[in-house]
């Protein structure tokens, strides 16, 4: 097997890539801006040029086995960027297409938190754990789930989408999918800042160090910030964030009865501030049988790494397309 | 491969075993009483007993390829029957090791909901389906998730409780599991009969013709009945509870994406009753991508049939367990 794989991932302002053998050691990486072109053709051509350069220059030409990406919306079994995502380009487009036929090299696709799991299995903190789910604190709430060691992409591709689960039935705040109610729209950075406002407005008298600053410039670090400063309504926040968090996995517990969840993020980092009150109501809440079975676990894996391992790792199970009887196979250009 | 398999359903009432062969037909079948013995090895000679019996009636000595069993709490893993559960024996109860000594025949034994699902797979509507979530609306409420074509046991074998998903997290209804909110607590059968006491306590003047039935002996077959000769109070139940377990199957989907749920026992037989409000809840509940994607099915399993054949299907899978080097091979007696 050829020793290197090529991991990428697209985010909304910066596309990450990095070479990466077998060991998750990254050897080299770079990046362009997502958002430069318009055009899809000539952002492929950017990323092409910058890879193809970096692969060159570590004398990985030939060596590369396949090319993993994560990307939002992105669907494993259709290889595609489906609609709805906030990217420049027309949807839904077929990248693993585009990009195999660009670079001559088998490419696998899947959404951004599939590849933090795959990335935290391969080698994070769920290295040998078949039964884990991944919970990506960010902007939003990703999800990546493994059972049985393998990723639950469901029968469309689509599966893992828990923080679109429920956990405000009457009342809940509208979330950016349309509906009310969603865990992302309380436990992602941009919840944690909209628990804020709500908070300060709910106790006018109530002193905060988060008053010092415009109400809807909050975010989920200035809160971060005033909560280790000991300011209550910042402490009230996150024990407000992780009590929902943790009645919520308690209710994933009963449906593929995991291990551990795996947290990563922005908002992981918080620490004991967020780990505490989602401890205690994840057990508060568990069935008896899951009572202090799962462990609640940071990612392990280096932020500026962790996207492009992640998504490197895929790079190991991409197949090269069925090629019509005849056809030539794919060169590198 | 030997041409049958032995199922055994062992309920909380009767037990029932049946031989079945690869197609799925139940070639003949017995039951034993299952509180007769409170000494469970008294009862595995009973059931040894009819079975073998059966088995020699219909020429099939040394033609059983396995045996599977259904059994509440029963752990694919450990092959135990767990704790917590309304049986006569004490437990854990290693059931796989004691039917496969006396029997000499390999033993795979699964929780009742997790056998449903096999079966169905295997011989019912989900048969072609790697994606899909089988409820048991009975006395409880269960379930069986299959992914990828594999039923998900998840880490310890007790994945699947989805019966105590939290549908109502305040003030919610006391389930048997010891919380409150458990979906359990309003889709069984149980459910839909403290359904009924409630309405007809909040709502003291509108007539029903549930109240010419003492109200602690309401069943969910009374306000069956009740609702298909137009009560209103009856109809009333049966949109609450279509719509509360349409809402928790929407999060469902978000969890595994299934191309169908599959819905058995005593509830499901209501039909429009309850899939009307039902799919209208799922639907107006489901995140955009998930929208209009996944069916709802009958069970097409005969239910006199549908235990065994559930439990009989995994007997395909059962394996000898490791034999110590020099150990006897087990032989029939």
């Amino acid at each position: 097997m050829k020793p290197y794989v090529l991991g990428i991932d697209i985010g909304g302002t910066n596309t990450v890539f990095g070479l990466v053998d077998a060991r998750g050691a990254v050897i080299a990486s770079g990046s362009i801006k997502t958002r430069k072109h318009s055009d899809f053709n000539a952002y492929i051509e950017e990323l092409h040029a910058a890879a193809m350069q970096l692969i060159e220059a570590n004398d990985a030409v030939d060596k590369v086995h396949g090319i993993g990406i994560g990307a939002p919306n992105a669907n494993y079994f259709t290889g595609t960027i489906e609609e709805g995502v906030n990217l420049p380009w027309p949807t839904p487009l077929p990248l693993a297409k585009i990009v195999s036929e660009k670079f001559g090299i088998p490419v696998a696709v899947t959404n951004d938190a599939n590849a933090a799991a795959i990335g935290e299995m391969t080698y994070g903190a769920a290295r040998g754990m078949k039964d884990f789910i991944m919970i990506t604190l960010g902007t939003g709430v990703g999800s990546g789930i493994v059972i049985n060691g393998q990723v639950v992409y469901g029968h469309d591709g689509f599966a893992g989408e828990l923080g679109h689960m429920i956990v405000k039935r009457n009342n809940g705040r509208l979330c950016g999918c349309g509906r009310t109610g969603c865990l992302e729209a309380y436990c992602s950075a941009t919840g944690v800042a909209r628990s804020a406002r709500e908070f300060l407005e709910v106790s006018p008298l109530e002193p905060s160090l988060l008053r010092n600053i415009p109400i809807n410039e909050i975010t989920s670090k200035d809160v971060y910030d005033a909560a280790m400063q000991g300011d209550k309504i910042a402490k009230d926040i996150f024990e407000y964030t992780g009590t929902i968090l943790g009645e919520a996995m308690a209710d994933m517990m009963v449906f593929s009865s995991p291990s551990a969840f795996v947290l990563f993020g922005g908002l992981a980092k918080s620490g004991e501030l967020l780990l505490k009150p989602l401890r205690n109501a994840m057990e508060k809440n568990m069935l008896g049988c899951f009572k202090g079975k799962a462990k609640v676990l940071l990612s392990e894996l280096k932020e500026a790494d962790a996207a492009v391992l992640g998504a490197s790792a895929l790079g190991w199970e991409a197949k090269a397309p069925d090629v019509p009887a005849g056809a030539s196979t794919p060169v590198l250009p």
